[in-house]
């Protein structure tokens, strides 16, 4: 296989102004990295912050965006042996980490001090090579589409996170909020294979349809529940509310509902980034109920091998677009606009 | 033992009023019921809430109140078995639970919708004779003075519980907010009997000394400190900070510093009840540090015991005051102008 | 609702005779019991035990057995008050037990040293009314059947403790050893509705297709299997073989096979309990790749519940015949000749 | 720092044959690998075993032995960013491993396929200058004796992790078989510092004295004692037995013995390796107990981190003699005839 020394790549050369489609130069693998010849990246809106710079953490520049490529390894350092040219892997947002504080130590790698993070302190997955560490690369099965897989990388990972951290256990019931939406959708099939029970929170009759037929055993539609509290709660068999709460859509509102119809002991976690935004919830209740509220960054390594495992047996389906890696530009501005309904995924040879 | 049919009461008998001392008769236990002569009872902010009425949850009326009552069995209900007449018990804030919903099922007895308390939803301590459910009361060793435990059986056993839901592990560090109050001081003892390092937060030199003599390993004094944040991180030997932080006085200021501090993965337990206080962290760093804010009640009956037992090892000691029962609303004058140091007792034979 | 005075019951009138169907008198609940009408009851090994006196602990003599009975509360006693006249209740092997003690605080109900134990030292459901403490009945929703649900009350929840000891997380592999059995035919349905992954461990064509059919991903042979060791290794996807063994039929053979399938840092639960055996490891390889071997007894009330509540999803299919309670002598010789397969019930109106 | 081309080292050039003392090359570390200038390394029974390749599991030959190194880093591979030149670094049994397996990914390192082992598989700290993967060697503050800390980096990490593996809370009871060797002081120690009560069981009223002096509760003589199994448990106050029993010499009967006195619900871990020895407990006991038994290997990297800290806080003190490197044939006569008492340490400039 004969690597070029040039290709293509969308790169966003000031913070703010659209990523420009040109030929860049292709890097060279260190000693514990591999070189992926991406062949499919999702689309995220982490992407789109990276672009605009809204987020309280600066990008490198210039920056080649992208966190969910899908690939075959090209090349790798001399230190790599468990990788092997050919291989399938998954370039995601944690591209490296030092494996060695205490936080690599202790499964956190996405805490590391010196994590870097693909498309965003490093370059990503919107171009056609892109580098990453070997020890990082998620690894996927060769019999799955690079394409189909695309969109588990970051929104797979981190919702399946989000379950594990719930603590929630096969049986319980778990809220979903948000449950209508790309990550909601995911979370809903998770929840299910794990056994769970879910309470899909959204609103319209459209999303009641998509999460009901995904497996949510009941649909809360806050659009119209004169009592969305009132409503959860009831949808669990002895009334005291559901184990856990995802918050895939964080606003002041459905955060503060959600730490009321939670059950006793139960656990909400926080996963949405809006800018700005505060958790808040009474003291009191919190004490009484002993409610716990918890952030759920992206997965591990570990979690990132387990989310893609349910994949492969088939029990999660994530519907995405796919479009030519040349016209990222428009899929910012739909996004931006609000109008992206699914996952868009970009094909790197177009 | 001849037990009388009249006995002295400090009687809450409208809301917002001082208790009355006067005489009343004394109840009979039911079939798992004990009824205790209570020799000595703590006094508690929780007391003064319940005769102040301005918790969003109504007493009872009359009331007698009290929930950290030492005392003997000197009568017991039918189907009681392993509580014997001259038994050492303590009659504790939850007084009575079903045992057999959800909650009582899995250890959360606090939680339990029909548990009954102590001073509040039923008479408690502030008596010399008190009915409690056999099965919750605290054991108490003969060889321990009744008079010294009274302040375990509610502040001892919740700090404690506190330390046990933050999840800390002997050898990690654990931020203590209020560390030189009369909770605090308990949960510096309890801490350091459980293998971890304390960071004392509170304010003045005669709190820093008292904190480091209980054995805290830093003392962070926030009316002197420039950035408590910064000194508490520098605390920890790597700088990261806190595994866990214990609030036993939630304001709003060292709530939000609270999540600044704790380490990434670490755990904020809320403890104390400020009327009308919100909990408020900002989405962001909570997600991408992954904080958790866990709310933590009372003790339930396993915790009780366990609390009990490190000050029967001799590992906690508890500061108080004790005077007669009969001047009770001394006491409460005094807690109102918030010129209470440690912890009053008093006594029901006065 | 009458209740009569005297009612049919097999009594076991001296240890290794058969029971005598015969009239004997109603009982009346105490303060804390409810007096439940038995519909039907599973007949599970123990009461063959029970009967026979072969286990190392003394039954009651005269005794009633059984243990999985299903029927109607028709009295109560004066304490009781979250069970009702007209539920629908289990009488399980833990008939009652203390609710105090250090094992009942922490949801170890079945290692309370007063439990007592249902058609052995307390008599069972093999009669038309028995007795059990209220807090410990199993609460049955009132749209299941009760002849479906009495092998639940003893097989299920057993199965379904032991995958909660395992500590498998969905998505793990768990081998079940005599998965073609009554009670591993249940565990394979049980793990499924976990989200695990079943490697079905047991000998012939019929214990195949069954065990495949109920959602086995895979079955090995042990009759035909070259190296059961290797096969089983090789069932799951990294070769590094399952994260837990339920091990249902405990023989010398089977366990040291386990020892060496199982994952590193793997568990194996034993549950099966034949006279006089011991479990056997090399102490070395146990050390050096971490392996637990941990003991599994029966559910505690709230796996009661859970087990119960996946039942009640239908996710839970039981094949069972259904005799009278007069014919339960003729069940004792099949068994004796171990030609049960699945699970007997006996209706008690016969 | 000028580093030498040759230095002296003991080897063994044939298994079963006593190193020899003599001038060998010095190695160059890896892209990822440090080269250390080990000062003082422990001897440990392991040492002799791999010399006498009475393990099954083959070593390198020629071997430089020893796992227990303390020293300066003196040169550092190209990756290498977190352990600086002149760092103070131990080279302890897991030398190196792939940091991406699913075992390294769950804090697993010592069950990594591709683990190395420090003078076993690689030649390990009876040299002047020891390779080792960077990622893994043990931290070690510069205010510390780097003599007096050579033999914590396996005794004191092993026994160190076993407490952790057995679950033992602050507060409760471990029994600790063996507690008066090298192995067993260190974990008295190690327990008593995580506020966990010890029941120091060994032979001879010196082990009585020295293990109550270093914080035991209380010490059986399983020489004199006329009921181990009695004689432990009351020695608990509940006389249920402890919640865990830390097995550092396994033969049969403490063994068997453990699995008697342990609590119900209880865990014996085990992990001296005495060859060809097995654990055996009786099915119906470990069941109806509800026991569990655990392999512990050594600690991962994490757990090195944690043993050095409380070390570092002067909570662990442990007895040595130390002589020249050249004198270790000495030392395994010694071991060979079971005459060692303590630990010895080696200085690799005589």
């Amino acid at each position: 296989m004969s690597i070029p020394t040039e290709q293509w790549a969308q790169v966003v050369e000031a913070t703010g102004k659209p990523p420009v489609y040109k030929r860049i130069p292709v890097s060279k693998p260190g000693p514990n990295e591999v070189l992926v010849n991406i062949k499919y990246s999702g689309v995220c809106h982490t992407d789109l912050h990276a672009m605009l710079g809204d987020w309280p953490l600066a990008t490198k520049l210039p920056l080649v965006g992208g966190h969910e490529g899908a690939g075959i390894v090209v090349a790798r350092g001399e230190l790599v042996k468990d990788v092997a040219i050919g291989d399938h892997v998954g370039v995601k947002w944690i591209n490296g980490s030092c494996l060695a504080c205490t936080f690599c130590r202790q499964m956190d790698e996405p805490l590391c001090g010196e994590a870097t993070l693909s498309g965003y302190t490093v370059d990503g997955s919107f171009q056609q090579y892109a580098v990453a560490n070997a020890a990082h690369v998620a690894r996927i099965p060769k019999d799955l589409s690079l394409e189909a897989i695309a969109p588990v990388l970051c929104a797979g990972i981190t919702v399946y996170k989000g379950l594990k951290e719930s603590g929630a256990r096969p049986g319980q019931f778990v809220a979903i909020v948000g449950a209508g939406g790309g990550l909601g959708n995911m979370a809903v099939q998770y929840a299910k294979a794990m056994g769970l029970h879910v309470i899909a929170i959204d609103g319209g009759d459209d999303k009641r349809k998509s999460t009901l037929e995904l497996g949510a055993t009941t649909f809360v539609d806050f659009l119209t529940s004169k009592d969305v509290v009132a409503d959860v709660k009831a949808a669990t068999p002895d009334g005291n509310g559901p184990s856990a709460v995802l918050l895939l859509a964080v606003q002041e509102k459905p955060f503060q509902q959600a730490s009321q119809y939670v059950r006793p002991r139960g656990t909400v976690i926080c996963i949405g980034l809006p800018a700005n935004a505060y958790l808040k919830a009474p003291v009191f209740d919190t004490v009484i109920r002993m409610i716990s509220i918890k952030g759920s960054y992206v997965g591990n390594r570990q979690d990132t091998a387990e989310a893609i495992d349910f994949f492969a047996r088939g029990l999660i389906k994530c519907p995405y677009k796919t479009v030519g890696l040349s016209e990222l530009p428009k899929i910012y501005d739909l996004m931006h606009a609000n109008k992206v309904v699914g996952r868009y995924v970009v094909d790197t040879s177009k």
